[in-house]
């Protein structure tokens, strides 16, 4: 769908709920409405659009050129460091005949308090409601050029994962091993890891959040990457565990009910399979074997832009799988002194199924 | 300084403020006041600070574990995916006896506006105040083990910057040679990066926001690095620039401007003098030489736990350099032809003058 698109779309969504301005100023949504990537730090990047107005761009001066470049149309205010961008926009909103303005939306959960006392302070009394929904809408259902980006994104990190199990070997550290998949992907283009690489080598794979770090490696352990790329702004997301020369009769059954678990869990996803139901039958297959303590996290998140994006996917969620979706299914047992197990796909809802965008082979591999 | 000492600082300002709640939730501040570093990302993570009771802590259930290990001695809110901590809060600071709220502060720059609702409405018509400069006013002055560290983590983008020049070879790609200086970084433990880095070759360097791509070095580029390191927390920040093979009199005319600029900036960095006087001798000198309108950004930045903190060294700033700032000396020229020239130091402000955390050499090299 081209940009232009996008934001008639958000526009138009403006006119029916009466929303005179909003402001949206996430990289990820600017990226989304604008093609336009990019993270300002701590300065103030975002798109002002109008019910009846053309939008308006606002960044720091330097990034002027590239946003044209990206094919940026419309009003541009490109302001200096020592510059308040405020006063800018206050006059260029000033300009427009906005009406009476009674309702405005911004992103909720972005936008900061001190920048919404100053987007607020232009107006007197409105309504403030949140455009994430109706972004979060338009972004969960993947067209099919982003998911031919997000094909190859997974790619990529199959791909990695490949490189860290070929990098494995007796007293190699964590971080040598991270260091190497990184290497490889950055040669291959790769700018960005899309959240900070996992590898953790026995009992520190059982931690869900743990790090990497010099813990070498030794017969015995499990070994967990948890990696994904950003491929022209789109994330990947991918965990494989693997044994390096044993595997204990616990570590296998763990093991084989983490991977019974995520396949159960892909063999009901499908358009109109309500997004809940992925968690729970995911939830009680681990729980049946004993483990339903050592699962305390939710079976998956969105994917696209952000590598954790809408839908948040735990067993209250009531929404229904639409076709074009994309999103993680990552069921993990955590045993501390066994070592932990986490089998993570990027799964993209089909017409009347589902397809893994990551194809890397699942079966319990014990690496020698 | 102990982790302690900083929670008592703030909850002391606190009581001469007379503010009876502070959320401090910004990845940054919770590790200065707790010792704890980590990126929930969109989940809620943050410390409540009371004028008469101890401090709790929210996170997500499954880090309690670190956070403890981090040291924190207090309660802990550690809620599932399914559960809204906001309700976990509200039990937790329903227990406390308050007196009547009058004021509350937060993180204006950080809170979402969502968060900062749910924040309020635990409370009825409050002064809402920041807690963002009481934090940078302690985080500005760094303390002998904080500045032990950055001097680690300089040290280690000087060995970046080491490695990349050791990679130049006519037809290596940028994202090759980037490629080499992480990998060699992760091979000594380094996790994070502080910022995507940069390295651009010829015309490229010639935009002070350009992305390292598939441009291949050819003789008479010049070669601009930006890069740095987090280490236990810290960012380092450094750039240099070098010619490749050969360079012509204007690049020379540019480089020396731009490091006559640095050096002038740097001889004035002591206590007492005014930050904007930074950013003005150097931009005086680059205004003379005829490039002012290729220098558009600041002279520097703070820096420490994060890449870009308190203060912004803008000639407008008013501030007054004291023992112990570390921040960065930038200034830069864009030639969009002849390329770009940028070197940046990451300086210390001792008892009567400076010392450079970053030592790489700075004089003009041609890398043959």
């Amino acid at each position: 769908m081209s940009m232009r698109k996008r934001v008639e779309e958000v526009t138009s969504w403006m006119n029916d709920q009466n929303i005179e301005v909003a402001f949206i100023n996430s990289t990820e949504n600017v990226y989304y409405l604008s093609n336009f990537y990019t993270d300002p730090h701590e300065r103030l990047m975002g798109i002002f659009l109008f019910k009846n107005a053309k939008p308006i761009f606002v960044l720091p001066a330097m990034e002027a050129n590239q946003l044209r470049t990206a094919g940026w149309e419309n009003e541009i205010i490109g302001y200096s460091d020592h510059e308040n961008p405020w006063e800018r926009i206050e006059k260029s909103i000033k300009k427009i005949d906005l009406g009476n303005v009674e309702q405005v939306a911004l992103e909720k959960e972005v936008l900061t308090y001190g920048r919404s006392e100053s987007f607020l302070s232009m107006f007197s009394e409105v309504q403030v409601v949140s455009v994430e929904n109706k972004l979060n809408d338009m972004r969960v259902v993947k067209d099919a050029d982003e998911i031919a980006v997000m094909r190859r994104a997974a790619k990529m990190a199959d791909f990695g994962v490949q490189i860290g199990i070929d990098a494995l070997v007796e007293g190699i550290t964590e971080m040598e091993v991270l260091a190497k998949i990184e290497y490889e992907l950055k040669r291959k283009g790769i700018r960005e890891m899309s959240f900070s690489t996992m590898v953790l080598f026995g009992e520190k794979s059982g931690d869900p959040h743990g790090n990497p770090g010099e813990r070498k490696l030794k017969a015995g352990d499990m070994v967990l990457f948890d990696l994904g790329v950003v491929l022209e702004g789109y994330c990947s997301d991918i965990t494989r565990t693997v044994a390096y020369k044993s595997v204990t009769d616990k570590q296998r059954e763990v093991y084989q009910t983490v991977l019974n678990a995520q396949l159960a869990s892909l063999d009901i996803s499908k358009p109109g399979t309500r997004v809940g139901d992925l968690d729970t039958i995911a939830r009680d297959i681990i729980t049946e074997a004993g483990f339903s303590e050592y699962f305390p996290h939710r079976i998956g998140h969105g994917l696209g832009i952000n590598v954790h994006e809408y839908p948040s996917m735990s067993h209250l969620n009531d929404g229904i799988l639409k076709e074009g979706m994309v999103y993680t299914i990552e069921p993990g047992i955590y045993l501390p002194s066994v070592g932990g197990v986490r089998i993570e796909d990027d799964v993209l809802i089909t017409v009347d199924g589902f397809e893994t965008l990551t194809k890397f082979p699942k079966e319990l591999q014990i690496i020698s």
